[in-house]
């Protein structure tokens, strides 16, 4: 029985801007050791999912880049959304365009933007997700908190799946949590992140969709009876998200992650990853430091030079320079916004 | 009879780097209300020295970028020192390259980096220093002292010069004093900064050459005589200022200027000198502040964002980004050669 992966790479975001563009999002950044993280998602599957059998679902406006990322990928097996919609239809259209041979089979989705410190740790639980996959379990890769994080949302793990080393019912979804309640969960060992990794037999998850989600299937039906109306059908699929949609209402599993796992939330997040120079000051690109500490210094071309600052972080790529306090990496935001309120979409 | 200019354009310098580099000198950036130090040079002697009878001293290595900038000026009149020495070789050399109606009349030497704010109280005080150079006079234009500036040279003004108002004896050059010294030169009102304009009949500054630096005279008629072996001859001319050598050592009198004078010797004077916005940015080129105060923000091309940064100066120029406080403005030098000492010369 083949097994599959399915990339989810149509995300698009503003938090490492400027090096993040619409046409060059995070995935496509080389955040992972000089590599994108996009790239390493895919070659870190083998060889456990051969890149043969990895399909990447996006949309058309960053399919080109996407191809060019990765020339390992048969251009057929990159499919773009019509428009970009939430998860839900994102996945359930992939899978549905899947052959019918891999649709068989357990599939992997796998978001493309996050990092991952232990690869093969990564593939040994991913190994026993596949497997539990294959007896007709849809499973959630769930990651061990690391500590009380209320920027994501969590997973209550509920009784053992018998038969299945490690594999727990999930028992709630638990949406992003205050402090408090954040260090309940990480205090009780029954909670993981909800890092948006599933592993299903394709079959299994037309079924669930078609239980839980009717309105999702019907549409789903609808474009693959008339694929050449896809283009106009595509956009009337509900926009929710596959764990509000599906996930939430089937009997899934959970598998605890404990692998490194990063979602490189910010650049701040990107300097902890990096190792620093005497001076504490992290680099990506080319950088000259001077009496400087503590700093992120990012540059796809030319040089950076710091003198005499500390804790900044400071990008150049292409057209743009951006210079602020570490402590502020969340609010890159309100650049972008400034950004697009006058207009420039040329910067974004 | 003629009245001419001699622009002294060969500089170079590392305080606006990454904005000057070896062939992009500071007159040749845009300091000056968008147009280069140098253009605004040669433009504000206009009416009083037209630009047909501007001469321009400079180096080899410059002169190229330099007819560029000056497209209203013949390249034969763009006198490239065969190679940089000091200022003495250059102005006598340069002088000597002048056409005989030219040198027969009064030459204004200036520098090309400075900025001038007033630029017809400058025109005015220039009118009159011309005409004594024309009575056989050597002039110099002091800049009354607007604070205790311990990083110029002083002049101390000596007895008045009979029939030209104004004018003094220039009693003592004083080097770079320490701050009581000048603090005390500047509330004798007797003393002027020293802003290397000089202002002469070209055939008077030959002579007193003669008379005070015979070995410079002797060479520089040696190159007269064979101009074919400038290029081996010009290098053994003694390297020293045309201060010591001349200025020091002849009867100078002095114009006190008072026309908004500055030498904008680093990227804060620069600051000083620009508008800002509401909150204290200062840009030149395009940038967007958002809770940031108090910046100098330069990008000769691209954007600079600046978030929740304070009394930074951030420069984008060509390849290089350059972030330090504006306090250490003074400091860009040890970047320099930081770059130096590693061998990158592609970014000096």
């Amino acid at each position: 029985v083949s097994r599959s992966a399915l990339i989810l790479a149509g995300g698009s975001g503003t938090r490492f801007w400027p090096a993040s563009r619409r046409l060059r999002p995070k995935q496509l950044l080389p955040l992972a050791d000089g590599r994108s993280l996009l790239a390493r998602c895919v070659e870190r599957l083998a060889p456990l999912v051969p890149i043969e059998q990895v399909w990447i679902s996006t949309t058309a406006e960053l399919a080109g880049a996407i191809a060019a990322e990765l020339p390992g990928i048969d251009r057929g097996r990159i499919l773009a959304e019509p428009t970009g919609r939430n998860t839900a239809p994102a996945i359930g259209w992939a899978v549905g365009e899947m052959p019918q041979a891999a649709r068989a089979g357990a599939i992997a989705v796998l978001p493309s933007d996050h990092r991952i410190g232990d690869e093969p740790a990564f593939r040994a639980t991913l190994e026993r997700a596949l497997v539990a996959a294959e007896a007709g379990h849809v499973v959630t890769l769930g990651v061990s908190p690391r500590w009380a994080e209320t920027g994501f949302g969590y997973l209550e793990l509920g009784s053992p799946v018998a038969g299945f080393e490690g594999l727990r019912r999930v028992a709630e979804f638990r949406e992003k949590p205050d402090l408090e309640t954040a260090q309940r969960f990480v205090a009780s060992g029954q909670h993981v992140w909800n890092a948006g990794m599933f592993i299903f037999r394709g079959e299994t998850l037309l079924e669930r969709i078609s239980e839980v989600a009717p309105e999702l299937a019907s549409g789903l039906a609808a474009i693959r009876a008339a694929p050449a109306r896809a283009t106009d059908l595509y956009p009337k699929l509900p926009s929710v998200s596959i764990d509000t949609a599906v996930m939430e209402r089937i009997e899934l599993a959970a598998l605890p992650l404990d692998c490194g796992w990063d979602d490189l939330g910010s650049w701040q997040a990107l300097y902890e990853l990096l190792a620093g120079d005497a001076d504490e000051n992290r680099t990506l690109g080319e950088a000259v430091a001077v009496d400087a500490s503590s700093n992120l210094l990012f540059a796809d071309q030319g040089t950076i030079a710091a003198l005499g600052v500390e804790n900044l972080v400071v990008v150049r790529t292409g057209d743009a320079v951006l210079v602020m306090p570490r402590a502020r990496a969340q609010e890159v935001r309100r650049i972008v916004e400034r950004l697009r309120d006058a207009g420039r979409d040329d910067l974004l």
